[in-house]
């Protein structure tokens, strides 16, 4: 599938799972501020998330107050989850504050594949230039008009200037030049409301103390697929799964990490 | 209390057990969108009640795209819980969607019995024909201007063409014809906020793949009286409680819905 | 640090742990109905901590209807969590209510130290002179102006006529004459969102069930401590103690409190 003239360089499993443990400690140690804009249904599961693994999350969407506090920030989540007049105001301040003060922003498109006026909306975000779009392979589709293969999603984010994160049973990082394939993470994870919401809010969390926005999406999608897996290990369901994978985020360290990575072919 | 003239047929355990079994295979096979309109307070834990389920669930309010979300859905949950002019605005266009497109849709009046604008609305919605209406003896009297026994339920399921599904220590449900009262459940139920709205959205889900409403609604409520009893044998308070009635939800079958359901007399 | 001519009477640890329990049990016996205006963050768990402790939580945030719940409530919450014109229109008619009615209110001043905007608007509120404020070290400076020590805080709450329940590594709760500190808690409270927004929303359930506010405050912020060293003691993480400390809030008992509580010094 890949056209050795294109492809982009794979990142190893040594240089995935040493970016991984350095921006974790790089993040616990600063624990960086995450403003969220995000869903109702969201914003619960994603500031505990983020709160666990070490970063600091707001999540106002005032548009009196939201400059404010993305200025005071290190780095914005943009989630389209709940898509109305309110949330669209307060991301164009958002984002604007987030350009003037050089901070990462994030783009999760969530449910673009739903509904047209989403879709619309989400490709004019992208022209502002956020560091990371982390998706799912319907969402892909819906954005790129294309199939999720490694071509296609590399393909993207060379002509958008950006990191795509695409999310799926085994997860594909790519830049312009460089892609990853991560083969951790637990069907578990599917089942609970807001994991990829959450893991978005990770990236961004992850690209506040990493300059490099592929290593940055790559060891935050790395980090929640290992706790994922964790996780499940000491689940009976769900439920008991939600709040164990708080508990992975609370403990997983570079060991961990170096132990349970699974990179490989995708597509 | 039961006057032979008028009163329901009364369903059987056998009856009800094998058809909320079934409900329960073509739920998990067929995994429906249920779009649910819910206060914020109850979105998360809705949404994951709905996936430990087999369930798949969209929870956008924006009335630019409600439409098109509830087009390509299989069930609608219009839940009061939250009341204010955006979820009015979106309730109305959700509801005319899935009119138009033949979908079942739940009501969950929650806390008529609080606000007098509340009632109000909720009855306009009832003449709008949902296909269930999930509520306490609090919310039926304050809706029905009666108490809330046998008789006054099925004669206003009667009137209403509707299936009311009451909570209680004992569940009723009843149609114009037909009636079953279900003694699941536990105490902890009460002690988890959303716990009702989750209910209700299973209602809708059940509702999805099956077109008999009164099998439907009180598969539902089978299903998660019997999911509570499971948690709280694994539960030291509400907080565990809220977890393991989704790790419940998720590993229900046949054989326990056969083994623990109870049915008897109401009222 | 005291000033022996302005200092408050330091309330005994024996006086705080018998006010806590005949509360406790005032608050388990009479269901308090406390209405909260709340960001959607925090909406969940601030409802579960009032549920697992025995009042009955209401949040809707309609300028419709939220005066008939507050004059149907026993107290209020206000928690500027999100800040946007629907929640401060509901503030507004909410303290409204409560003052005609009587109700004693809660003021929690979230993130006042993050946008300027909340700030003032804070300063505004609390000329309407809510019972309490309970808020962090940093929120404290952003609206006293002055550095969290014991002196400042009580000089505030006499010069506010309130109560403050300052909480941090110690919680330090202040009224004009009197002052305790309480160095119950544990620092799993920190990785758990909305843990001071439910601590807060029960501060205003004991002000349901007892006249004296820093009784009220005071025990209050005693029970959420302890039940969060027992909550610690059957965690893994942040995930499974949001659970535990749930279950601890509806266990929790006279004797645990006489038990654990731990009074001193402060600043």
């Amino acid at each position: 599938m890949r056209d050795p003239q294109t492809a982009a360089r794979l990142m190893s499993r040594e240089e995935l799972t040493s970016q991984a443990a350095a921006v974790l400690a790089r993040l616990r140690g600063k624990a960086p501020r995450v403003h969220c804009i995000t869903n109702s249904v969201a914003q619960n599961f994603t500031a505990n998330a983020l709160l666990a693994l070490g970063a600091v999350p707001s999540m106002t969407l005032s548009g009196e107050e939201i400059g404010a506090f993305v200025a005071r920030s290190d780095a914005l989540l943009v989630n389209l989850g709940t898509f109305d007049r309110e949330r669209r105001e307060a991301t164009s301040i958002a984002v604007d504050a987030a350009s003037q003060n050089g901070l990462p922003w994030v783009l999760d498109p969530v449910f673009v594949d739903r509904a047209p006026q989403r879709a619309v909306y989400a490709r004019d975000l992208i022209f502002l230039e956020p560091k990371a779009i982390r998706l799912n392979a319907a969402e892909f589709t819906a954005l790129a008009d294309a199939a999720p293969d490694v071509a296609a999603v590399e393909s993207y984010a060379r002509a958008r200037r950006t990191v795509v994160g695409l999310s799926g049973e085994a997860d594909l990082i790519a830049d312009s030049g460089r892609s990853v394939t991560i083969a951790n993470g637990h069907s578990l994870m599917a089942r609970v409301t807001a994991m990829g919401c959450a893991a978005s809010a990770i990236v961004a969390g992850c690209l506040a103390v990493e300059d490099d926005a592929l290593a940055a999406t790559a060891s935050a999608m790395l980090i929640v697929g290992i706790a994922g897996e964790m996780a499940a290990e000491k689940s009976q369901g769900p439920g008991s799964f939600a709040a164990a994978i708080l508990d992975a985020l609370y403990v997983i360290d570079a060991k961990m990490i170096a132990e349970r990575a699974r990179t490989g072919a995708h597509g």
